[in-house]
């Protein structure tokens, strides 16, 4: 083997392992502040451009419309002209149903999607990615506001808070986009996700049988035990006709999805179900005169476009802690679930999505939003995805929502006020049912019992005591188990492969033939103070193992040879642990070995003096030649022995 | 290269890579418990035994007195006996000291050298640890319960308190030890404790200065800009003989430990000045009348050992807060350094010491302490490196500090009442300058910035704001570092090392050579949720940089191998990024290859279907096999175009 090129200022006698001096600290620092923050590298063709051509792009870059729009056509227009009403008539059903979600008035959910799906057009980066207010959110946020104020006590105050917890969301969303810290986002996992979003489900359609049954009373709480027992205290005020109609409301909606699971091309059936339901329940309601027969509906809508609502927000300090707290939860999991959808649709198309520039857009989206009397708004899975089957090909369709909808507020509002209360609750259960995804969780039941556990701390957190404590639960353990990982990294035990060089994990190839006087351990993850007590302990174990199997063979234990190609770093507390290692060994007159330690790890290990320590010639850079060399050595204290 | 023996249920095509069926979840769920739980494998040495051997090996594992009392002999005994006379007459002031640094009677500070010790003898495992009370915990100790009670303004109910914490304590240690959840004080880094214990010894010493300059009134808070500004508050109080003979004390204790530097073997100088130091000091005081020249003196002391102290407890849930807040930091802090401690010596000398049987010892010591007027002790660093220089063999040391105590506390406590507070100032001044580890925080800065920063936080946060603030600061820093170890995993591009078969980091080596239409990316750490999202993102960069990068030499990506050999783990979310990454690449008509997944990546793998769609013949045992078999395609797929 010839020795490598040297680098600069490497003596030439280390042989093939590179001991150049470590980077300085301004280089690894950035290096790593880059890969923690910019990890997708956003500024890359920006090298060697001209000063006009870099501005260019940075407008481009920061505000998508400027590079979309100029190659904009009139054949696109058309596929994002019928994806965008078609996503409108979605907006009109779910706009209200969730409004009313939220003890909200149903025009607020109109107004949201109005103005936000706009600002998203000039700074969303997804194409696919359909705004609107969400299920989960509206009932996160219904919940933080109520510990605060009643909504039946001061209709006025509660949905000023809601404004409130808006903006604060919007002003986190912004924050946490352009200080790039998307990796917050990265903690909430698929996981916690599917369990968060099937509990939620589950309660937001437990509740939904308030209006099903056409109950008066009910009760403010949103965990399952509250909710079925306010159903058996107030069943009484059962009324058939409202849960008749829901019943058939429901049949039909969830027949239409049936429809669109069939033949995928029919997906329009299930898109504008709900229009069809809205409006043939308003036609009823009006014709049979519903309210008198206990079936409610919305009420009065009125007319134009979403009012400003600056002087409506309120940091009143005795009640601010509900918004903040609602807008921090709604802030991370709307931009989990945006994210996660907007994401998810474009690697379809294979498009690049950057999670920092949607939190950006999304941020704007809701601070403007809390502006003109809107509440929080992201990207929902459900409208996406009818946008995506609909045909969109770009942020357009969201301007062509808008426009539908305000239309609608200008001429149509008044016409909705007949919506029966009953269809709406109808219309999110359907919607909810889907995202319980049961299968899901048995994929992960038969996978990965540790992601089981996670989901599942969700969806019984958020189903029986409440949404906060679910998520928080979740993340804890999701953290836990983050933490454990790098608390317990696998360490194993490597043999040769027969007649080739490699060297694999006995356990796994159980033919890998151990070497004589020899102990090989692969060691992985990086090695610092929450694992390293255990690697020494690890190590030690390996070591007293193998002298007991080998004790047998009357063979004994003279090199341990430490493969570090795995651990990506290393820090104080790891190095000391490879020290303690090495004098534990010495006095059991055991060498060790250090094998292939990567950039970083040897530019510790240089800067802490271990390798000097240790000596250059205990480094290789591979087993193979680790392996010779100790032989070598072996077979020269043999030589000295007999001389 | 001849395949390797094929386990049971491989196909024989698969080649060399072992596809074998994942292990069951009980065998997997087993293997985790085990390496979290119990990693040092305690009872490796019991396969096999009949069952009286077993029985004994168990209770010699968990009551070691059983273990080295059967073979201690005379010889030992005469090491013992000097070494425990040593530490007893570094008791007494130590002692005495702590005990006014938590505000309680002095008598308890020698009770507290009394019992534990005792207990500690018959539950621990380490040979050198000598059993005391600790400065930062008693400072924190009486930090917490000053929030509650002012010990001025009920001295009882201040001190039952106290024992109530240190109930707490004990329980804690004890049930992290039962529960092995050693785990927890791993978190614990040494650069949290090296900052920790130096902005502790700051501000006692700052507080010592009470003592020294004679001072009267004093503030109870701890940080830095409130003790210096009673000092200037209070400058009027100074009186000189006072700060005079506490100097002269201090220039006595600082020359001891100077002889101790200079000539290790008379470490004993060292260890006896403190008691020298209280004997000079009650005779000087006793004869010049001292308490009429404004020195303090340390006033009565009961004769006759520890009282019982159950019915002390206070659990008045008016207080419980304090102690319960008091009880957890000193029960993790304690163990943290005692354990730290305990190791450090048993490696000296190569004896194994088990954290989680340590805190077993820790918490039955304190919990009886709690009961018979002691507070919480463990086992200090001073103390304990006296012990060992003093020769100590085994645990009978402890016993003979402990008789040594209760002769003091029969006979000799009387005559401690004239020592001068201004001498016991002298000895903590003395004991803390010690602690504050400025080269050690000096090579922190130099080899790991964040190492630094993590020991500064906890240096500033203790010194300037309060001593759990400043803990929690640091812990809260070390597991944000934790988690950015495992949120930005780093991965490299490997080329091949000129005639080897060697495959290794480009920007390391930059001697290898990259491979035509392939590009070979190592990864590291475990691949789940936390990096998932990241991974993604970097191995779309890489293939960007390399598609970027050799467009300009008319060549193409065609190949791209993931080295998984360093992924110790995955996940589900893991699993679905590496299919995601595969989509993502096959629309760029880049094929994925996976070498080498470890046993528990390709168990996760199969389970999860990847290795169905991916294909066997796409995964390979080494970067080199892969290689050949992607160039064997590439020239397959050249022949079909000839054709």
């Amino acid at each position: 083997m010839i020795p490598m090129e040297p680098s600069k200022g490497e003596e030439a006698d280390a042989g093939k392992v590179n001991f150049a001096a470590p980077r300085p600290f301004a280089t690894a620092f950035k290096s790593d502040l880059k890969e923690t923050l910019f990890p997708d590298d956003p500024f890359h063709d920006f090298t060697g451009k001209t000063l006009p051509v870099k501005a260019k792009k940075a407008v481009q870059y920061f505000v998508p419309v400027f590079q979309w729009l100029p190659v904009y056509n009139r054949k696109l227009f058309m596929y994002d002209l019928l994806a965008g009403i078609t996503i409108a008539s979605l907006a009109i059903p779910q706009g209200i149903s969730y409004a009313k979600l939220a003890n909200i008035p149903p025009v607020i959910g109109l107004y949201s999607s109005f103005v936000p799906p706009l600002i998203y057009a000039i700074f969303g980066n997804s194409k696919h990615l359909a705004v609107g207010t969400v299920a989960s959110s509206s009932l996160i946020i219904a919940d933080a506001i109520e510990k605060k104020v009643h909504e039946a006590d001061n209709p006025q105050l509660y949905l000023n808070l809601i404004f409130t917890a808006t903006l604060i969301s919007g002003v986190i969303q912004l924050i946490l986009g352009v200080f790039r810290l998307g990796i917050l986002v990265d903690f909430l996992s698929h996981s916690t996700i599917t369990g968060f979003m099937g509990g939620t489900a589950t309660i937001i359609c437990l509740q939904q049988l308030k209006g099903i049954f056409g109950l008066k009373h009910f009760t403010t709480h949103t965990d399952v035990v509250s909710v079925t027992s306010a159903i058996f205290k107030y069943k009484h005020e059962i009324r058939w006709e409202c849960t008749l109609v829901g019943i058939i409301f429901l049949i039909f909606l969830q027949l239409a999805k049936k429809v669109k699971q069939r033949k995928p091309k029919l997906f329009w059936v299930s898109a504008i179900a709900p229009m069809v339901a809205v409006a043939v329940g308003c036609i009823f309601a009006f014709v049979v005169n519903a309210e008198e027969h206990g079936i409610a509906i919305v009420g009065p809508l009125k007319k134009g476009i979403n009012p400003p609502s600056l002087k409506n927000l309120d940091f009143d300090p005795k009640y601010i802690s509900a918004p903040i707290e609602a807008g921090v939860i709604t802030a991370l999991i709307a931009l989990a679930e945006g994210i996660a959808i907007g994401r998810s649709f474009a690697l379809m198309v294979n498009q690049q999505i950057d999670g920092n520039k949607e939190m950006i857009a999304f941020g704007l989206m809701n601070i403007v939003g809390s502006l003109t009397s809107c509440y929080l708004t992201t990207g929902p899975f459900s409208k996406t995805a009818v946008n995506y089957n609909a045909g969109c090909k770009s942020q357009m369709s969201n301007v062509v929502m808008a426009v539908c909808m305000m239309l609608t507020l200008f001429f149509l509002a008044p016409l909705f006020s007949y919506t029966p209360l009953v269809a709406l609750s109808a219309i999110i259960m359907s919607a909810m049912l889907g995202l319980i995804e049961y299968d899901k969780a048995y994929h992960l039941f038969k996978t990965d019992k540790f992601d089981f556990v996670i989901c599942m701390a969700a969806f019984l957190g958020v189903a029986f005591i409440s949404m906060d404590v679910g998520l928080m639960l979740s993340v804890g353990l999701a953290l836990i188990r983050a933490l454990l990982y790098v608390a317990r990294p696998s360490s194993s035990k490597l043999g040769n492969i027969a007649d080739t060089g490699l060297y694999r994990d006995v356990e796994q190839y159980p033919g890998a033939i151990s070497i004589p006087k020899t102990l090989v351990l692969q060691l992985g993850s990086p090695i610092y103070f929450a694992n390293s007590g255990y690697i020494r302990e690890r190590v030690l174990r390996w070591v007293r193992d193998e002298k007991a199997n080998k004790d047998s063979h009357g063979d004994d234990v003279e090199y341990v040879l430490l493969d570090l190609g795995g651990v990506t770093s290393i820090d104080i507390t790891g190095v000391e642990t490879l020290v303690e290692i090495r004098r534990c060994l010495e006095v059991q007159e055991i060498k060790v070995v250090i094998v292939n330690p990567r950039l970083e790890v040897m530019e510790k290990l240089i800067v802490t003096n271990f390798i000097d320590k240790i000596g250059k010639e205990r480094v290789f850079l591979s087993i193979k030649d680790a392996i010779e060399g100790c032989k070598f050595s072996l077979a020269r204290e043999k030589g000295n022995e007999e001389h």
